[in-house]
């Protein structure tokens, strides 16, 4: 703990909501229009931003740019790609952007030809019918939108998830697999994570009943070869996860191995081009111009300003359904913390809400709340130019609709307008005055349109960069560690004491200093 | 629009914020403690609410009471019970209740009858290895949540849902299928859901191209059996959706024809029961001891008096993934309304955003926010206190981290006992004082715990009425029409235009009247 100083981080010593470059850029979101007459259109590798539904004036870039200046971002922008030391209270690196990168350090390299060494082989000899991806988070998330964003319409590979310590999950993983032809893939940094050394006991439990050598049928992606090995992973099994690769971040690393076996390694060298080439433009476009930086400012302000307590993801892709959890825990995890690095409370709302559906499904279930509801949620609407089908009618009107829900929230319905559908509809006087009120629309919502030309593991690859970077800045802009998650260890000590308590053999002593409530349900579920 | 008029309602012509009753019910939740010290357990059929994670005295109970008297509660739910109008500004019958009713009408018994006939002979000739369900919002999620809960380790019909107009669903959703064996499932209320009929449209072409009769392999579930019956289902491939039935409620009709199916008629059977029980319990339970009205009371005091912006499902239990998105909807299309049915602003804040995932994955994404972000999020926890497979290791540990998320929500952890921790790891007096803050968790967050016995037809049928009533209690509290969605129009009418706009032969003119932004993107993806 003795390498990290705040000393080291000028910045980071101001408190946020004293800074008048805050001040500042508050009061120019706060008078600015709410969205633009004009376009407001970025560009950046992979895809295009429209910006035109965000607050934005001259005077709110420039207070943006002022403020990030203040905040120390390019050093801390300079440190972060270039694995210094950005995780202050756990006085580590977050080098995630080093395992996409051109060149990356001969030991990422040659960790990335053994894997797809691997993979080659096992493609080569036509195995693995199964795979069952063992993981939990950040060594779930990525794999599952990857496989799903390009295997949508099936793999000859069948991939199965098992992610919660729920029985049920490692009993449905299982279900059905002839297991001569299964390969289990046990994710894990640590190893130690419960959830997935106990699903992975049961995978091991029925490779044996089935007469196969476990040996045989597991891989490990780990930081810790030793446990993995001590636990019966062959060591020509186990690849290698880097100590300062984060959970959520660890798409980029060896945990795509499932990914690799499902859709193929040049959906990872794709995906990771793209990504390579965005951190490019984070790190060289001007901040007026800069895709990342521009979202995060347009979210500190709807968040911090405007105080929206979430931020809607509607991908206008059904295979991207699961880019809503996964920016859902790079979000939330990183941002939702409230106090900075000189352990304040930052004095502004943080992080939001993160959730969402694709479209149009979404259309059909919260759509109403977001029209119409009291506060509705900033969207980040995402289209794909091009499909990859050939039913232009169902792309035509999968657009239309990303199109004309955006334009329903930004330009709203007034009580006049719904009056006077209400009578172009043959409703009486009385009728229009008693429905108009019901139909009215207060408009003005922020969204962002992100288009992609079409999805591409290129494009996907910069997305998720562009996600990462934009939480990273504001990170800085809050003045928080967006690389820590401290309130997550609390529930994990709570609960190794709850499951002794648990035990049919516990003593009723072991209810001792829970609330009354917690007692109760520990007496009623023991057993 | 001449049978219901406001002059029905008294209750409804007063302004919530207007009210004393109001006043008192918002003041005694600002100043009764956030926790109660002892436990506040409640019983209804099929489930258990512990309530002690919530704001409540004796004053805010009374309060509560007399607000819903005074909102003519107990004769709003008889005419929501009765089947009379509930549905203000569409003037209809909200009647979902009486088809799990067990006195339903003879003709809902004949049409479900004929259904379980239907399924019954499908059985009996091992017909229909493939199920394609396609329908949206209503006509899916139920579908989804049912056979994920009963169906998780597979069934002998595998079932694939086609919801978004996205041509990669249809496309995923009939690749590598035996179309000689796939049964279609058509569900459209209307039967004009564009949708639902642009891949049914799809999925007739493909059974053509196989050669097959399209009328032997498509089914069709509808208000609307003329346009079915004209679209070129078979007469006797209709079942009948309700005109008084609304989507988000539709899990208790014919939508269910594919749960059927897939895991059982007598799942479905189940189900209705445990509704019907909760219906009961709901019509007749004492105020203080209604499970419905104390979690709408809750929502209300969460929401309105404390402002709290969203509400987190969380399932301890993966089979429930899929109760999310349904809540989701129930909620949200509901609630997500700021007008009261006289016309006027609320005055308050109404239906949250709802969201969630199941435990323990949601502790390895977004739970870092839950308890350490600015805001958090109430939270509904449920638990099924028996599991369905044999693995008490399992069970234990998953029972333990419900129990240990929610305790570290209410009990909290102070600054001081942060530094303590700190300093009994080892850490220095300074580093202590420095990490110690980032250690904190406020606490107090409030939540409901539903335990289930465990995951029965009965208690999840329960479950889902729970949460249709609580959020009817919570349109009466807010004097808003829970029933119907009239955001959802303008953006289709919008989406309409821009289909036509986006056609290759369009002209440049069919842009006009679009901001900006949207012409632009006309222009860009016109093909």
């Amino acid at each position: 703990m003795s390498q990290y100083s705040l000393r080291d981080d000028p910045a980071a010593i101001r408190s946020l909501v004293d800074m008048p470059e805050w001040k500042r850029f508050a009061v120019a979101a706060q008078t600015c229009p709410s969205q633009a007459d004009g376009l407001d259109l970025l560009e950046a590798p992979g895809l295009t931003l429209d910006a035109s539904g965000q607050r934005h004036s001259p005077e709110l870039n420039a207070a943006g740019e002022a403020l990030l200046r203040a905040r120390g971002f390019e050093e801390q922008r300079r440190r972060l790609l270039a694995g210094e030391i950005v995780n202050a209270t756990e006085n580590r690196a977050a080098w995630h952007t080093v395992l996409r990168a051109p060149a990356a350090p001969p030991e990422v390299l040659a960790e990335r030809e053994r894997m797809d060494a691997w993979v080659r082989k096992a493609d080569a000899e036509r195995r693995w019918r199964h795979i069952v991806h063992i993981g939990i988070g950040g060594s779930d998330w990525g794999v599952r939108l990857a496989v799903s964003a390009f295997g949508y319409a099936g793999t000859w590979r069948d991939v199965r998830f098992v992610a919660n310590i729920d029985g049920h999950a490692i009993e449905g993983g299982l279900a059905g697999l002839d297991p001569r032809d299964t390969l289990i893939v046990l994710v894990s940094k640590s190893f130690t994570t419960s959830e997935t050394l106990e699903n992975g006991a049961r995978a091991r439990e029925w490779l044996l009943a089935a007469g196969l050598d476990p040996a045989n049928h597991i891989v490990a992606v780990t930081a810790q070869a030793q446990r993995a090995s001590s636990w019966g992973v062959a060591d020509s099994h186990i690849f290698k996860l880097w100590d300062w690769v984060g959970g959520r971040f660890s798409i980029w690393s060896a945990v795509s191995l499932t990914t690799a076996l499902a859709v193929g390694a040049d959906v990872l060298a794709g995906l990771r081009m793209g990504a390579a080439a965005m951190d490019g433009h984070f790190t060289q476009a001007p901040y007026a111009f800069n895709v990342p930086v521009r979202m995060a400012l347009a979210g500190v302000v709807n968040r911090s300003v405007l105080g929206q307590g979430s931020l809607n993801i509607a991908p206008y892709d059904s295979r991207l359904a699961n880019l809503v959890p996964y920016v859902q825990q790079l979000d939330m995890e990183s941002l939702g913390k409230s106090v900075d690095l000189a352990g304040r409370p930052v004095g502004v709302p943080t992080g939001p809400a993160v959730w969402g559906m694709p479209g149009t499904d979404a259309q059909h279930t919260f759509f109403q709340w977001m029209h119409q509801g009291s506060d509705g949620a900033p969207v980040d609407f995402i289209l794909c130019a091009h499909a990859d089908h050939h039913w232009s009618v169902h792309h035509r009107q999968l657009l239309a609709n990303c199109l004309a829900q955006r334009e329903a929230l930004m330009r709203g319905k007034s009580l006049a307008q719904a009056r006077a559908e209400c009578l172009s509809e043959g409703l009486s006087e009385e009728d229009a005055d008693r429905l108009a009120p019901h139909r009215v629309h207060p408009g003005g919502r922020p969204n962002h349109l992100i288009a992609l030309p079409r999805l591409s593991p290129y494009s996907l690859g910069a997305l998720l960069a562009l996600y990462e970077h934009r939480v990273f800045t504001q990170g800085v802009i809050w003045g928080i560690d967006p690389f820590d998650q401290w309130g997550v260890e609390y529930g994990k000590v709570l609960a190794r004491g709850i499951v002794q308590a648990l035990a049919p053999t516990s003593a009723e002593a072991s209810v001792a200093g829970h609330d009354a409530s917690t007692c109760h349900w520990i007496r009623q579920l023991r057993g």
